[in-house]
């Protein structure tokens, strides 16, 4: 009775993506054979229980589209692939659900029901629900831990990728901690975000903060901001890139430096910046306006524009992985962002490119996770927005594209008049998932939920307090000369990105902590007898302090060795280290160490991390690898 | 580190369903709390493992909420459960997935990308894509067999329940094959489908075909149409009311006769028909104007027009899953029909509280369904439609609401112009199941797969032809005196609804055939001699044919009685029956019996049945049960 077709879907996945000429018609079959268009091969009973992997996982990968609601989905796979095709990336996920976008109104915390990226971002990345506008803050402005700080604190790898200017909400939202999304560089920071820049004390633009976090792999745009200057802190007078490069920072700016990048971690991290600004988009064609579906059917065209194709949001893909596959696993988000973009300029064919584009991405990803065995890949979009598909002209803007299938496809964007920003949409969107945890995007959930699977799957349960609870400071045990270099170091501090340097008499110095641990070199005073150096963790807030001792028939540089942790502070006996050093035990700056532990609980309960907030002024230090 | 806050949810959902008062402030809690937004309690592996359980499904349970894409399911739960909240039925169901919803372009097949309720219910209903407009056919108006009439002839009872006029679209593709969807009765079918009227020798309009299809319930609005007269048939001049009425039907149009009734089965089956056309809507409230958002926000209100709660939609699910409830399943479609009809008028409260009435009648069929342990539940829509959520007034159709959380919800209308009806749109939508066999709407599926898994977790896997393998005719072995009564009948047409009895030198005579049998009384000719009676299953095309003697000397009414098969047509023996009959077996009137056989099946193969036009104007037969 029933016949099943699978040829035309099987026609349609054939296309090549990309292929803008229109098919001959022979090419795709009509559907009306009874079952012709069913999906199903027969009971998925069996295929949607093998898809269901219990935890943990050792990669995430969570790939969104920006803007990318139900409506745009579809809008692009009939474009694309005709209405009964499939993407081979999106469409591919096995499990699948619904996720609520909303953000909250800042003053009230009630609901704001159309929410932006930085709130939809900032819920993922910290499970924590947001005012429009807020990047890895709550709503009270304290700064929430992203999953990609997380990730890095439990010794994973870590990458971001967009296609959008690498300060735009979706990808600040892992790396940094502003009040306002536009907090790009200095510039903006000092104006829009007084709290947050560096000369008031906050941690900066969200490029700073960018290079703070050291994620491994961090590729997309917005180079424009890092040739903008510090204005105070350790790098204070040199530009962002400047900066990167004196901390290690593999940088570079197109597909054959790319290409060439072997490695990326955290002695050298890369920090690939292709554009000035946002990415080219990848197709180009009629914006929308009064009445253009009359004007129809069109067909979209290449950008001559676009980036080339080593530098495709697919590319950038493989490449992150490439760098970040390894035996500690890693988390990796990767944004399509110029879906939204498009979408808000009421470019039909800009958002459909851009689609296939992230597309390609999800089936990078894929590929690799079915390799890998190991990996969560979640697909889905931060909110959705206004293209919608209708049969006849509407009263708004619109325009009217012929298929790759040959057929007429209205696209109307009736938020906002010609010449305006077409609005984002609060409904419901689609959460897609593979690989281990994947069971958790089934049903009806909530965007933050996102951040709590990640969590589960890589394991991130400590703290950064907890995960810097072994730190330990590394000073010389033997005098030091007046005046002479000394070097003194730390380790454990796993729970740390930065710390500060503090020696009795002089600024402290901020200094990277890699993979935990760091030296640096000192003058030591002209004063002879103790020295008392205190290290504190910038995002853990653990201090651990040693002494060691200037007298005048001290030596020169000291290079401290690698010892057992000791129980309290202060100098110590050489250990069995290959050199003489002593190692500084954790310290709490005097407080009790129950009691210090139970107020950093105490204040994650009440919120999150709230990072005390350091000063540092101090000139820039070398850093060392442990 | 997380806390979870579940409360905001638990607070929403305590919410009564229809309440219309902004809730106190303090009624919901800020959710800036981290993790306070998160909907998981956590690893959901084994809850959605144990969500998919392996067919067959002994019912089988389709809500459809008519229009109601993604952004209509935010809409109604922002306003009544808060953004946060949860829908009780809707959003309980634990498989969820996308679906495609296109429709055909009758000339070409090829992809028509907003389509409308008739196609996609007859996508659902049947298993075949079509175009506009069309109910129960494929783009070359052939009849495809529908679940409802599969799951009758496999001994299902069937219901089928809407909101709407139940010759509308989604109730009308279950139990009816026209060429345009508002051939509701005889008078729009002889101006709108003529090919498909009785007169023309058609199989008549929606509501005629309905009541040959018999369905065991049948509840919604549109009782105009009953009042019309039947132009041609064994029916003829009688309203479709009065022939109900003669069909054995037990006909009502008020809840208290509803809540009357306690039997509803293929002897008397329930006509309900409440409405003259579709049902009055729960809620008003201001329809959208061109910036209307900035008037507002305003609070949605009680239609006081609305049918009483006995003929809520929830009412009438658990009023036709009680009476369908029985051994041998049931297949059950429920119908939230003004969830679209609301979107078309730009009328965002009538829109949200349909959405609730419909999730109330999902709650109902989810109660049935855990307590049952073997009834598959599917919840999905026909197709998006336009209203948007979104955060200033668009330069379209708008409103702002104020929702129960106390929040102010713009939606825009943005596809018509004021006055106009706002357009059904294309994207995918929202499909969710519970159940044997709710594994299947995971993942990206199509309408159609609706159908193929419904008929195979309910094993409908029979053709017409085949259930009604075992006909049998059943006429007196005894002579029959000239012009005397004589009873004839038939069994084992399981796959046919209506019969035709063919006598030489008679007009054929329809009959309803209520569980595979029926009997009929003729007179005898007057001529002395053998009779040669015809036996043909309208829907199946299975004939059969036996033949009794007129003589002189012939007895009177003669009741036929119960046999074994035989194995040719012609008079026999009497058999061990009660009384003196003989059994016609199956007959191929001439043809090979494998040969036939081979027709139907090729018949079947060319996309579903083209049920054999027999024309049929005999007057009205007693029916008798077997």
């Amino acid at each position: 009775m029933k016949r099943k077709y699978r040829a035309s879907g099987a026609a349609v996945g054939a296309i090549a993506i990309g292929l803008l000429l229109a098919l001959p018609a022979t090419a795709l079959a009509a559907e009306s054979d009874h079952g012709g268009a069913a999906r199903n091969e027969g009971d998925k009973s069996a295929e949607v229980s093998e898809a269901i992997v219990a935890g943990p996982a050792k990669n995430v990968i969570l790939l969104i589209g920006d803007g990318m609601g139900d409506s745009e989905i579809t809008v692009a796979r009939n474009y694309v692939h005709g209405a009964s095709g499939v993407f081979p990336g999106i469409d591919a996920l096995p499990l699948t659900g619904q996720y609520t976008t909303y953000s909250l109104d800042a003053d009230t915390g009630r609901p704001n029901y159309t929410p932006d990226s930085a709130a939809t971002g900032t819920a993922w990345a910290t499970g924590t629900k947001s005012y429009n506008g807020a990047i890895g803050v709550d709503i009270h402005d304290v700064d929430q831990p992203t999953l990609l700080e997380l990730a890095k604190i439990h010794g994973k790898k870590t990458g971001n990728v967009s296609t959008a200017e690498i300060q735009d909400a979706t990808p600040a939202v892992q790396v940094s901690h502003v009040s306002q999304r536009k907090c790009y560089g200095p510039e903006a920071t000092s104006e829009k975000c007084a709290a947050d820049a560096r000369e008031n004390g906050g941690k900066g633009s969200i490029s700073e903060q960018l290079l703070d976090v050291r994620p491994d792999v961090t590729l997309g745009g917005g180079s424009a901001s890092f040739n903008e200057v510090a204005k105070a802190g350790a790098y204070a007078d040199m530009t962002l890139f400047e900066q990167a490069q004196l901390r290690g920072y593999t940088l570079v700016d197109n597909a054959d430096e790319l290409a060439a990048v072997s490695e990326a971690n955290q002695e050298t991290p890369l920090l690939g910046l292709f554009t000035s600004g946002n990415f080219p988009v990848r197709w180009q064609g009629a914006i929308a306006t009064e009445g253009g579906a009359d004007a129809g059917p069109l067909r979209c065209e290449d950008n001559p524009e676009r980036l080339s194709s080593g530098l495709s949001l697919a590319s950038l893909t493989q490449k992150a992985i490439d760098l970040l596959d390894s035996d500690e696993g890693f988390f990796l988000q990767v944004e399509g962002a110029s879906i939204d973009k498009q979408d808000h300029a009421a470019n039909a064919c800009g958002q459909i490119g851009e689609t296939v584009d992230l597309d390609e991405a999800v089936r990078v990803a894929l590929d690799y996770a079915e390799k890998d065995g190991n990996t969560l890949v979640v697909v889905t979009a931060d909110h959705a927005h206004t293209s919608q598909i209708v049969g006849g002209t509407p009263p708004g803007l619109s325009v009217q594209l012929e298929t790759n299938e040959g057929q007429p496809m209205i696209v109307s964007y009736g938020t906002a008049p010609a010449g305006g920003s077409q609005q984002h949409t609060g409904a419901q969107v689609r959460i897609a998932g593979y690989g281990p945890g994947a069971a958790d995007v089934v049903g009806l959930v909530d965007q933050t939920d996102v951040f709590f699977t990640t969590q589960r799957m890589l394991e991130l349960n400590g703290t950064f307090a907890e995960q810097s609870a072994d730190a330990a400071a590394v000073v010389p045990t033997e005098p030091v000369a007046p005046k002479g270099k000394v070097t003194v170091g730390a380790s454990g501090f796993r729970g740390d990105w930065t710390a500060e340097v503090r020696v009795a008499g002089q600024d402290p110095r901020e200094v990277d902590v890699i993979n935990g641990a760091f030296t640096v070199e000192l003058d030591a005073p002209s004063a002879t007898g103790p020295v008392e150096v205190s290290i504190v963790g910038k995002q853990s807030a653990a201090t651990v302090s040693a002494s060691f001792v200037v007298a005048e028939n001290g030596g020169g540089v000291v290079t401290p060795g690698e010892g057992s942790q000791s129980g309290q502070s202060g100098a110590e006996e050489p250990q069995s280290g290959a050199a003489a050093a002593g190692i500084g035990g954790l310290s709490h700056t005097g407080l009790d160490g129950n009691l210090i532990f139970a107020i950093v609980l105490c204040a994650l309960a009440l919120g999150g991390i709230g990072y005390g907030v350091i000063r540092s002024r101090g000139t820039r230090v070398a850093v060392i690898q442990d």
